[in-house]
């Protein structure tokens, strides 16, 4: 395709030579006939010598030897140069012939169910639908339309799922939330998760993911919250529109996370607690507390990020001044007899 | 249903009127005709602007305007008055006829096996078992009586399942332990895992949580523990008594922890040590050394959980604290004539 | 079996009285007719008090009042030990009536196929490979000869598994990358990740881990890696030769490892950056930079492990420190005057 061409689907201005494309790589890994990108810094410096036949950059970028296409968001449109030549699996449409819709569902139209699924009873799903091979609904779950669920998916009873969501392999929805209570002979009563799990339209759910149902009323995914792998979801947690959540993130229960909050990888927060819109949480840390909006916080237990940045830099120095303390109080804090006493 | 039926059924004392309850929430979501609770401090603060019509709390909890269900344990009672309003989906009753039982196996009285399970060779399943659709049980599996293991479990090979122990969707009960001898071209010999998995009575295991089997003996985990979500056990590592591991605690191999441990989440554990009866270990912190029963510890590493309160509290301000002794330094090592010639 | 055998059998010198030996047993658990054997030094204190009959040791052990079989690996040897008397679970050969295989799929002799097991279409399946009960390949998936797949792994559309590559219960190869452009509302545009994952020979993956397809190119896990249980490969990292990475570790995108790399437990790794070959990350340390070969970093955010090890010796001493720093400044800052008077 020529490069114009993809210049105007994806909404790009092109500059210099209207070379043919044949598909998108890596910057790294780019050959004759590639069209890569730069959206992150630490790769600007591959543009002298990848072997790509054109880049696309942002308008902000500096002039480069080799066709351009020039926008203000280089990320977005690599991801839409991606499409134009991507050609997805699709899974085959239609009710697979071994799975199994128990009495009561309700399935709407151009749905595709995989082999060995199992629905439970009182299901709805929504038109267009994928269930890919052995996703299991329990019963009483509602699923919006164009949802599309990966294969091992297993969805408990009563859970809700909005429009567009899309369920990478392996994630369970609604499994039951760590509630005990202690009771005297040092044993736990179980206590009921009578709730579900709502997760609304147009999130994303990483692979292996684990979100608890609620012991009473909802955890709730807000619209449009991404969840990248391995991530816990306590009981009653929830987690507000356009969330991002990195991999192995765990939310202890009744965590509530605003709108826009950014959670690194491997963070955790300990339940019960609220987060403000738009606040950052860096990958690791741990946080007991409420944390205001808009704030950066890092480290565990955390605080804030330009604060901790100057304490870490300082935490491997900490041999060095307690040397240099000690130093001082040999001056300072000893007995003047043995002071003179080691003077020459 | 009258409250004082409630106070009946779950063991408290009414205070005030008899009104008539239709089901249990959450303090801040309860509205008409809610019973609701008390059991954590942090949500005292509702209780003059709940709407619910009803309050489970504490015996010494000061008098409220609201009718009141008093008792020494309000988080249990609140676990009882859940029970008295819950209607849990039950799985279908008799063995779903695109189960696979293999030869050998010995299937108790009034299992529900759903669909698509398959049950390898010589394995025992006790009475009143649910297994849900698509649980995996390799050959020799033996579960006792009452257990549920929910949908897309596998449990491997010769493991041991006690009594009433319930597993949530995804958990991986007996993969190989990680266990490898290193061999001179850099690369592994794989050591084999001849041992199982034995989980005593009355455990219940997380959502896609992983045990694995023990490369000789056995992993066990003690009657009564709780594991939450995502946690992983290595090989050879034993689990006491009533011990709660929060959600992704991960224990090395030969990992020992007493009777009553609590684990808090994304806590880990280095392996071949032991943990004392009772000790708690709280969130995120790391372990490598035995841990003294009752000791409450934090950190990574971890060490006494008071002092390392005070020390995360001057974390934050080491970067002030080398300013302090940069000054002192100033005052005092330098020579004296440098000393002078700065001061005005 | 003799001990005389064994020694035989897996190269170890006897020293001592040639007896019957029934099994392999930790040192803890032995009895009569068991070996045992100390590769770990922690067990050294186990040596006097074992029932075993005979132990296998390093040459470079003390004598020992039982039999005992010497060698230079007794890691290595007791890894073989295991297999003398070890007999593992063989699935049944051949392809169940119940598993499904698409067209376009080929299939390499002596396969084992279990129960309900879904291979999409165009899928090429090596030799003597073992897949489980429910393991589902989406379409064109590649595995080479001789590899396990265990029950309820996903491989995700055109992944490419080498040879003896092993794969534990419900690890998913190759679901999509987390990424996403920010849009003007505050939302996100999904990246296509139109790679794949690349694993070569000799690998194994532990249960429950997530390896990410790649947005472009590929992620590749290279010859002879190991990876533990719930580890998190993002998209387009790369494993080198022979890593060894524990339980819970977490790689976000484009993290490039070395040969040789050794990674404790829930270690993170920020993304785009490089590990050189032969460097050790210490468990749960966080790693934003690239890692110079040989390096052992600890820490989060981590640093060098010498430097580390003293300034975490000095940590649980900081409010002491800073009490020590509080002491000169009343020595040495306040007035004279007010300093005099506090004097007796």
């Amino acid at each position: 395709m020529k490069l114009s061409q993809i210049a105007d689907r994806i909404g790009c201005r092109l500059v210099g030579e209207d070379v043919e494309i044949y598909r998108v790589s890596g910057i790294e890994e780019a050959g004759p006939g590639d069209l890569t990108f730069v959206a992150n810094k630490k790769y600007v410096r591959y543009i002298k010598t990848t072997k790509a036949s054109a880049i696309i950059l942002g308008e902000d970028m500096p002039p480069v030897s080799m066709p351009s296409l020039r926008t203000d968001d280089p990320y977005l449109a690599f991801a839409k140069a991606l499409e134009v030549f991507f050609d997805p699996v699709r899974p085959e449409p239609g009710i697979h012939p071994t799975a199994i819709i128990s009495e009561g569902t309700e399935i709407g139209p151009d749905v595709s169910i995989g082999a060995y699924a199992v629905i439970g009873k009182k299901c709805k799903i929504g038109a267009r639908v994928t269930l890919y091979p052995h996703v299991v609904l329990y019963p009483e779950v509602c699923l919006g339309s164009d949802v599309i669920v990966h294969s091992h998916v297993v969805i408990r009873e009563g859970c809700q799922i909005g429009n567009r969501v899309i369920i990478q392999n392996g994630a369970v929805i609604g499994s039951d939330g760590f509630g005990f209570a202690p009771i005297k002979d040092g044993g736990f009563y179980k206590i009921p998760q009578t709730g579900a799990v709502v997760i609304e339209d147009d999130v994303e759910i990483g692979a292996n993911t684990t979100i608890d149902r609620a012991a009473v009323g909802a955890t709730i995914i807000r619209r449009g919250a991404k969840l990248d792998n391995l991530v816990q979801i306590g009981h009653g947690s929830r987690v507000g529109e356009n969330c991002v959540l990195a991999a192995q993130v765990g939310l202890a229960g009744s965590t509530r996370l605003g709108r826009g909050v950014w959670v690194g990888g491997q963070a955790g927060f300990a339940g019960h607690l609220e987060v403000g819109d738009k606040a950052v949480i860096t990958a690791q840390s741990g946080t007991a507390h409420d944390v205001a909006p808009g704030a950066v916080i890092s480290g565990s237990p955390a605080f804030e990020n330009a604060l901790w940045l100057r304490a870490v830099a300082v935490f491997p120095k900490l041999p060095d001044l307690v040397q240099r303390v000690r130093r001082l109080e040999k001056q300072i804090l000893q007995p003047k007899g043995n002071d003179r006493s080691k003077k020459p």
